[in-house]
């Protein structure tokens, strides 16, 4: 019997990281097969730190962040991370990029996809993955594409945590518990050598949540000791047994 | 050990019957002891059928709309069933009808409340309800709260299906499969006598309810086969431990 | 056979004259009686002029008010102008007074209802009386309110425009050419003597409605050529035999 | 003297059938002269059924398609229906394609206008082609495109029913009552072979509808007696002349 | 010439602390007189802490929560705070109570005016006392309450952080550097000892604002290096004479 | 030293005038360069005047516009026009003209930008313009994008007022008194012979501005006397010192 799996859209080679770096360790802890795709290095956009290098390139600039991206891929039990490689600033997947995806979605068969808000002003590269993964899944879920295919089911599309929430729109519906696996995360975090600054950031979004799991859970009448945890928006209605 | 527990805070007293009868029979089914708070009996604006008697009065409408309440309870396998009587159109609860309230929510410590949409331009009745719901729920949580009384922790606050759902702004995200007991809610439904108006409408919405359930379960690839179900929508994020 | 019928249900004692002075004009002419209700003067919140006088009293203002109101109504051939005299800033209607405002619905039958917009920060009244009209409306549809009286109808409730319209979350979704009794609604306009600086400010309002009353039946190729309309948002769906 | 004329712009072969059936029916009783555009046949997203079967090509899931599509809109009493053959999952209409809409557009110059809801996360092709109805009508008003054409006048975009309609942040501002055509609408439907699971889901719906359309005309005070409606959302303000 | 003012309404006491505490104690420093009103102590809902304490009573808590009030007034340099004592969980403001509030906004006359979000599913006190605030500031205004006192100008209503911002519809468009005052602030939340498990909590906040204030300020080209901030939203628009 | 700087990012030729006259005139005057770039002329869909002359071009369209346009950047003391013939009805901007409005934006590094609503059912090419502007500026930010100019920090975008504001969800934040250049931007509405018909729509639009300027700054207890304003929605949070 083969493992459940699960399936990321990064726009840019870092965003896995911060965004849903306790997800991915989690599951994979549990005996997923998490599988992410990074459509860009974000090597335009996200790699100041790197640029200030005496004669830096771009080359060098995408070879120092997919080793970064490979270094936390590996912190945190991903199973395969694969690099578009469509650049950044702005990203722009065509029909055959889009097609590639598909691909992926289709052999990973996941039982949930993570991508990106569907708003963010500061970021027109974060809502443009997202559609991508919407148009994408759906394109993996026709009958006529690529007749003989395994077709893909539902899977839920999570939508992982922007960098300044309110101003994109972004509400968590599910607040996970990353506490078990805080240390790969942390560890994942601290690949990210060109972005140090945000190291501290994101380690306070992931105890502020864990408050917010601790009082969703039953707060001071039960709630479950979080240390760390992480936000999630579901686009799709979920479907149960049992409320 | 004791029983899980739920509990309905249903504006009228057919409202419970209609909007989360499924819901209801089905926990009960599972072993929850579902509790049923009737605020009013929807005496003067439901029951139009009733007033169309000749010599109807006030106190025989009340009468005729508990009998039918009861029974429908009945046949959901409810628990406990209370009228609190508080008159309809407009429903007004003051702050002992509240208190009242916040005792059955410490009494019952629900693993998850239901109420109404947060809007609805025909019925003022209906949000009215879920404002009180919020806040007695908030009061239950209050240490402060005749003190030494057991705390509420953080139950879910499920909103049901509203008449006309897109006019109240109420977008389900849980969709429940109600198929295994839907001859209990179709009982339910047709202690209604006094509505009959509405049995096929409710049992078409159950049906195409069922509906999105296949779809967003996998569809034709892997969906199930659901032929009943009810929607909800969440008011708080869930805590989970896996997406 | 008796004529048809509109409801305007104004906070303040000027309300109905800048928001639907046109519209109770319009269909005065078209053989409606308009029948206004103003729940108060405005005679505290909206009446600075009359307050700088010298010695004025609250029943000096709320005269001046009424004879203002009056005089506006006649002018715009309003049938019947009722105050019901509940204070302002805030606006409060208990149950009596709601009472007395199901009675009005229940005895002039509506085609349809006018009021405020549902939110207003600047003005917390027109909200509520907005609010207050749609209980009044459910309840007096509801037949065990006072058995044996005429029940109401579907009434559509049309919300006028606010002052502050973008800050009011109010969009139009309806424009009424008003060209043939804009000389009605300037004359109505200029017995608010105490709000002189508001005339030319709902004169604009009128010709730029006008202007999109022009462009959404046509703009330069046949659109109608307005010069003064009202722009009005409805609460309910429109129920029609042809699109 | 000319008949009045009505647009539909599909987004896939059937979409016109399920969600919008019962207006061209009507409209075309009422002597107007209805246009359908299927941008694309669905062939590779909607056709599950079809792809089923042993040895199917693309070229013949478009052949039934269209088959299908055709008989329905017969059914229907279409006056004409225009397949752009686009391509579905996803659907891309290129410069050359909106060309031809326009041309479309300014050769029917609709009373109004018919097509998806502006959002749909299911279905990413339903809102692209909104996108596009809205774009293309826009050229044809421009009078420096293709100029000598008659220029399109301010017609109404109405948004016709999407699938899940709370998904789709759709809301109803129109009820039309299509109970007189329904029997042509049934009989379309069932020219969709390949969707039958589809079938008894858009009855509901119709019934359903109408029981909104009884509500909202007067319930049970003078409420209309539909049996079948449609809703629909409109895009632009009403100009009119009485509210 | 008398200093500046500015008025914090706040619902339990010790709101202002966590969600303003770096406002008012920055402008404190720039010379405003800041007056802080808390309409409950927060003793039901609020005090978890101090109710366990054996033998525990209502005037007990009310004490010790004055007493910490007071303490983090003086650490942020407030001018004066006022203890309406209206109860809590839930809080409820009579027209007296209301009236000593538009008393207080008449007598301090302030610049801006701070309180809670418009929404909080969790807390139903703080948007009460949101549209308190509200109501009382449109008296203030009004010539016609207490003639004779100076009417209050437009002060804006800034709405300082809620708990969980995604939950409560909250998005700030102000990011105030708060980084001078940042020790007052830290000295009053340690005045709390009855919420000893929010001091991290909200030093995160602060912390992560500071990110989003370099950020809007101008990231790594240009922004400021702020260590601390808060947000606001604001209820009105701004007026000003230079973009 | 340079002078302070802002940038308009214009869909079509006139748009800049009607909507931002004010504040292009008014930063000019405090000695800002004020660049403006046209993305189209605007030629087909905003030139219906010049389009019923006798053969008319579109040639002769482009350069009546542009001159029309170069005469109002003129009366607003407008330092710099730039004309990007993208084409209108629809707008396009490919990755070589986004490219060169980077260019431009870092060029004039400005203080604040200005565009266009992010919605509007009327008109497209408006709100792509605004994606336009912010998928620039982004890019303007990346350290890749042509490393070793001078990177943009984080200006402003302010959303300047559509034509029909209810239906484009523009909510103005911001109102700038433009009472002292009044006269300038009425002259450059004068430049705009073709379109004849909005110059009495602007005018209002500015009165009725400044009267939502005095309101806010005031009202009768202290309002400054605007008597022209123009209204502004903003992207990002302001960053400040001071509330």
């Amino acid at each position: 019997m083969t493992n459940k799996t699960a399936l990321v859209v990064s726009a840019h080679s870092a965003d896995f990281v911060w965004r849903c770096g306790g997800a991915i360790a989690l599951h994979a802890a549990k005996g997923y097969d998490v599988s992410v795709v990074c459509l860009s290095y974000g090597e335009r956009g996200e790699s100041a730190k790197l640029w200030k290098q005496e004669g830096m390139t771009l080359e060098g600039v995408k070879a120092a962040r997919r080793k970064e991206a490979e270094a936390a891929a590996k912190a945190l039990d991903v199973r395969e991370i694969l690099f578009f490689d469509l650049g950044d600033y702005p990203l722009r997947a065509d029909r055959s990029a889009r097609n590639d995806l598909v691909d992926v979605i289709r052999r990973v068969q996941p039982e949930f996809m993570l991508s990106h808000s569907l708003e963010d002003p500061y970021n027109t590269d974060h809502p443009y993955a997202t559609r991508v993964a919407l148009e994408c899944r759906m394109v993996a879920q026709a009958w006529g594409h690529n007749p003989g295919e395994k077709i893909l089911g539902a899977p839920q599309l999570y939508l992982f945590e922007p960098h300044q929430t309110e101003q994109c729109s972004w509400k968590p519906d599910t607040i996970l518990d990353i506490t078990e696996v805080w240390a790969k995360k942390r560890a994942a975090i601290e690949c990210m050598e060109g972005q140090q600054h945000l190291w501290a950031y994101y380690q306070n979004v992931a105890e502020n949540r864990a408050n917010h799991f601790r009082r969703n859970s039953g707060g001071q009448a039960g709630g479950r000791e979080a240390k760390y945890a992480e936000g999630f928006q579901s686009i799709f209605p979920r479907t149960v047994d049992e409320l």
